[in-house]
């Protein structure tokens, strides 16, 4: 059996696992460790080598007791497309796409979730949750489909409807939450309790960071283990970025690659910028952002990520930054990356433009090698609406109210009746 | 430099390898071959592990002459989900979905347009063109950008708005047709000569079969070179079941695989049945469907499939049927996925609503083995309706003229100028 704990990065505690292991007493964020000795005696690169295409290629780095609680839908080992004419007209030693919109459910969520529902699994959970801005909450619904556990999701109400869409049609139970994000989350823990909802929110489980984590690892993998010189990952509650600087720690502990670390950047949409905010100001923490302004309601739309502090230390770290780029600048970065023959997200489209923004202010040079993430697929913001869209609400009160009727009444309440549901009212 | 030629399946002619070779002047279908003894000399199953995961993995049974023409997204090696519930509850050994819809575009078409347009980049070809149900069309457009053509497609009026929108937004030249795929194709061959049109449309080059040959090649190797003993595909023009029958052929050939081939059975929507209607006829050759009553306008809806005879004798030669289903079967297998997790298609639920009507005529028995294809995502047939929709034209005479307007007055005619046009009016 698999050894694991976790390790917090705020007062340095170790703690044994826990499947609710997110944020320590101290404020710091949990992360699961690992006996990369005893990895390292029985893995090779060479090895890996022949290793099935999923993140699951890594189960010796993900935290589950066993392999066969693992959920799954085909996730990971997506493209890593290298774009050639680019290179060439920006000057730069290679510019590679990893394509997150190939995995199940369209974007890197499916990785997260996979680990997490399969952690769910292992813990003989029947209930989850998330909040979330879209994205994740289309990819929780798949796996807890997949998994025979019952999803519910809360997404803030001006989110793209074809995600919406999405998590009601894999049998999600979802609800709009008129908020933002974290608004959605409030209300998962004032429900918990009584609806016995295990919440997979950002920083509330370990299985979230470690399954992004696949993303640094297969980064590494499919470059030879030669890491570029700069990483780009849209940013919002900051788990895909940890995930990946993670993922690169353990593989320089392993041995796997050696040198610098890669520049981790953030990039995010102006008008709902924390992290930029922070780092521009020299601060050690994260303060909320206020007045949330910004045009697209993307999964980089967080005022106020869970685990600011660890972000902001990891952009320093390793040389890194962050950048804000305008909504314009994001609309024409979809442009050309379409033109290119990629199915770009918002978010994506963000970490194009931030690209340019880097090189104008001297941040990435000539002949640098850079990575950059798709995060997400295109179809899934078109502004569609359901025909029959869920309840927008308000609070857990108001959720309780109109399950309370919808049960009693015997209709659905934000969830395609695709299988029995297990309410007793 | 790879040796091919083409070999008719009609009157067995040997003739050389040619870009345009689809149909022979006999009528019957011009397929690719290769010097198996020398790949099978060159290349070992055991070789294939450390390959990429893409459907190039396999370069030496494509029919491109060097590597270097290849024009990539990141297409194929696809997951294979199994659906161990699903298993137990129908009493068969072993029920896989290949989860098509994970390719670049979401959908197979990737696989064809990846070595169609790899051909046509090696023989310098400026301007592609198809005729297509919407997937194909978006293929097309992608792969056209990737390699820098320009992309020309054409699509029933009724197609999902998304896949046109998709096809717009990667920057081909995108017409509706006040018609069917047929009445496409045909304004392509009316203006081919005067536009420069090559045509990318089904049996019209051979890098569409060939790509998706690919799938086939795939299922065997991700199942352990063990061949199941069904494979069920929605089939419209047919070239997605000829792909894996060739593939399979080839792996027997090889020595890779041995035994029985898998019955290969096709799938259409009640309302546009020519193969199940030539099959339960009896008949040699497929009769065009005249009325065309299915509720779907998917891409399993094409009365005239280029290649009938083909498809027929492959069908009986592997001891496979030919299945109808209806729109409502359709709609409650894409729940039953669905609720797996699966953001099945229609042509996907199609597969699966077969697989019950199968069970239930005892073609597929308890305890075997079947592999379904899921072979294209749901959210590209949600009813979006672009807000500057391409235009509905009637003919080539009808295209010129919107054409030569829309150049004197500069505006677009179903495309985002992403780039300068290089048209001249
Ligand atoms: C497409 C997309 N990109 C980026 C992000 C931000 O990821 P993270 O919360 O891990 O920072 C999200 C989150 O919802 C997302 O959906
Ligand atoms: C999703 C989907 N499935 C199946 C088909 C039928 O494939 P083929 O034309 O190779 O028979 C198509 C063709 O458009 C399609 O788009
Ligand atoms: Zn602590
Ligand atoms: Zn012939």
């Amino acid at each position: 059996m698999k050894k694991r704990w976790m390790v917090c990065t705020g007062c340095s505690r170790r703690v044994p696992f826990r499947y609710d292991g997110g944020i320590c007493d101290c404020g710091g964020a949990l992360l699961v460790r690992y006996d990369l000795e005893e990895v390292k005696h029985n893995l090779s690169r060479e090895r890996l080598k022949e290793r099935a295409a999923t993140m699951w290629r890594y189960h010796e780095l993900l935290p589950l007791k066993h392999e066969d609680s693992i959920v799954s839908l085909g996730e990971g080992w997506t493209p890593l497309v290298r774009l050639e004419r680019w290179e060439q007209k920006l000057n730069l030693g290679g510019i590679w796409v990893k394509r997150e919109e190939q995995n199940p459910t369209g974007s890197f969520k499916a990785r997260g979730f996979s680990a997490a529902i399969s952690l769910q699994q292992e813990q003989g959970t029947a209930r989850v949750a998330v909040n979330s801005n879209g994205n994740a909450a289309s990819a929780l619904a798949a796996y807890a489909a997949r998994a025979g556990m019952e999803g519910f999701v809360f997404i803030p109400r001006d989110c793209p409807g074809v995600m919406v869409e999405e998590a009601m049609q894999y049998g999600a139970r979802t609800c709009l939450v008129d908020g933002l994000i974290h608004d959605a989350g409030r209300i998962i823990q004032d429900g918990a309790e009584e609806m016995g909802w295990v919440s997979t929110g950002t920083a509330k489980e370990p299985g979230r960071v470690e399954g992004k984590k696949t993303m640094g690892l297969e980064l590494a993998e499919q470059l030879g283990w030669q890491l570029p010189d700069a990483v780009i990952y849209p940013t919002g509650g900051g788990s895909g970025l940890i995930g990946i600087w993670k993922a690169l720690c353990e593989l320089k502990e392993l041995g796997w690659v050696h040198g610098e670390l890669p520049r981790l950047i953030s990039v995010q949409e102006r008008g709902c910028t924390p992290i930029v905010d922070a780092m521009e100001a020299g601060a050690e923490e994260v303060t909320p952002s206020e007045d949330v302004t910004c045009a697209n309601p993307t999964g980089i739309r967080v005022p106020q990520p869970p685990a600011g502090k660890l972000i902001l230390s990891i952009l320093r770290k390793t040389g890194g930054t962050a950048v804000a780029v305008t909504a314009e600048e994001i609309s024409a970065a979809g442009n050309t990356l379409r033109g290119e023959g990629i199915s770009v997200s918002p978010e994506g489209a963000a970490v194009w433009a931030g690209l340019l923004r880097l090189l104008d202010r001297g941040h990435v040079h000539k002949g640098e090698r850079v990575v950059l993430f798709n995060t997400a697929h295109a179809l899934k913001y078109l502004p569609w609406q359901s025909p029959t869209p869920p309840p927008v609400i308000t609070s857990f009160d108001h959720y309780r109210r109109l399950l309370k009727n919808a049960v009693a009444t015997q209709q659905p309440m934000g969830e395609f009746r695709t299988k029995e549901s297990s309410f007793e009212g």
